[in-house]
């Protein structure tokens, strides 16, 4: 009898491991490290061998789910720089081991958006969004309980929708410039803090740290630091504007900010909603933007019902 | 035995009725006006008189799909202010005349686009978009060859997202000021023409025209005209980066340009690539950006499709 699914969210340097039961919930979780040695190829294997070792049969398998940092189309990993692979057919891979044919892979920025319209934040609405400030900027869109992937797994790229017209602004790692990436992300939070340091003397204890992170300049910014609030207003106001867009596309009810710089909470997100419906047109207002439930777990709850959620 | 399936599109003038058989295939078509007495309060009962007027007995009809000028959520319009219509349940309405109950409504932007992705344009696909400039801009997204509509009603409303992030911009029908509308619809293409021949003192046969509409001013530019091309120019820049913007959300397979002015053709559609593929990033330079093949059809073939889909 199946009881049980397994959920992976294969990260540069660990994979995160779900033991989860039919409902959903979370039963065991652990991480190995992640080999990105030749070209990645050990990869599947280490997550066989990790399941195999583990308790539990894996004929009371119901399906696997894997959530992975690139785009992927119809199963296929299309490119994946911090693993090493290309045109990678994890279905394929992992069918070595088993014959069980449930297997469901996804981008892990729309896993975590899954995870968090399954059993986090945005879990009572059937269409949602979510905006992850990290080293980049992740996003992922939920039409109807499912994760709209794009036709080049591009789907709620939102990192990369330019938000300038000229040529002017930061390079960003895709290739272009002035991405809501280079001016929302954890190392754009760093650089606009320098910059705004740099462009006046107001005082600030910003001043006498080395290489602030997010975290500390949102903190320093909600104890009333002037220059962290000014990077706290800019970051808000581009977040706004991403969900408004989000709002004239897909127009989802609730719309989940994760990240760690999420966990500042309500003083973070009413910026953001403020910003928000100062640029977007009544009919969307009552769209609720909320900081996200599950953490670092969210990948693997998306990777869960992405498991689930195909019969 | 079911035969056919009735689409209408109803406008604020007039009421489009198609016929179609169980294939999609539009067997007939006709127009009855549209009275918007007593807040629309007739229009229903006279598009039931239209068709049972009609040779085609309504026994034989399998549904019934509508198009209107508003948004809506589950079957019921929320507002539609051409016609008078506050949260008006148009399944309820007709259900007084018929006992059959495949009633389905939609807005008419989007029907629009799932017109065009049934029979037009984007028939071989199943995710797409499609921007119609008109004397306003109209935004439909299809995925997995269904209609997105929204919590709102409001998906696939790219006219009116911002294209700046200042307060500058001219006023919006939408009440806010600046959105992509204002500089890309019909209206917004003559006041360019206006403002680009009063800036500067170019010869341009564009100055001899009283009210030059948005056709005209395309003809021009397409033999040449200065001022013409600038127009032209201005409005491909914004419509390449409403490309953009739905390439990093849905991140469609296609996306179709309608209303009058895709009758440009390449010229037109040609310089939107170029606009597009400036702001994109690689993984989506794929996206197809084509004129709409079904013109004023486009929402019958929409509302046609949305009565067969449903089973």
């Amino acid at each position: 009898m199946k009881k049980y699914v397994y959920a992976f969210d294969i990260g540069g340097t660990t994979v995160k491991i779900g033991l989860f039961n039919m409902d959903g919930l979370l039963v065991d979780k652990w991480e190995i490290k992640t080999d990105t040695t030749d070209n990645g190829k050990h990869i599947v294997n280490d997550i066989y061998q990790a399941i195999s070792n583990a308790d539990v049969s894996l004929s009371e398998v119901y399906g696997y789910g894997f959530g992975v940092p690139g785009p992927v189309v119809d199963n296929i990993v299309l490119t994946c720089v911090n693993l090493g692979w290309v045109n990678y057919d994890v279905e394929k891979e992992f069918s070595e081991y088993t014959d069980n044919h449930r297997i469901y892979v996804e981008n892990d920025a729309n896993v975590a958006a899954l995870g968090e319209a399954f059993k986090g934040a945005a879990q009572f609405y059937a269409s949602s969004a979510m905006i992850t400030v990290g080293t980049g900027i992740g996003g992922g869109l939920i039409v109807d309980h499912k994760v709209v992937s794009g036709v080049n797994g591009a789907a709620g790229e939102i990192g990369h929708m330019k938000i300038n017209f000229d040529d002017t602004g930061y390079q960003c790692n895709c290739g272009k410039t002035g991405c809501l990436e280079t001016v929302t992300s954890a190392t754009a939070i760093h650089r606009l803090c320098r910059q705004y340091l740099e462009e006046t003397d107001h005082p600030s204890s910003l001043r006498n740290v080395d290489k602030p992170s997010a975290k500390l300049i949102f903190d320093e910014a909600k104890m009333g630091d002037e220059i962290g609030l000014q990077v706290v207003e800019t970051v808000s106001k581009y977040l706004g504007f991403a969900c408004h867009v989000l709002s004239v596309t897909t127009n989802p009810s609730i719309i989940v900010i994760g990240g760690g710089v999420s966990k500042s909470g309500s003083f973070f997100i009413d910026k953001i909603q403020h910003y928000f419906e100062q640029f977007s047109f009544a009919p969307v207002f009552d769209t609720k933007i909320v900081a996200a439930e599950l953490g670092n777990d969210a990948g693997i709850y998306g990777a869960a019902s992405l498991a689930l959620q195909h019969d």
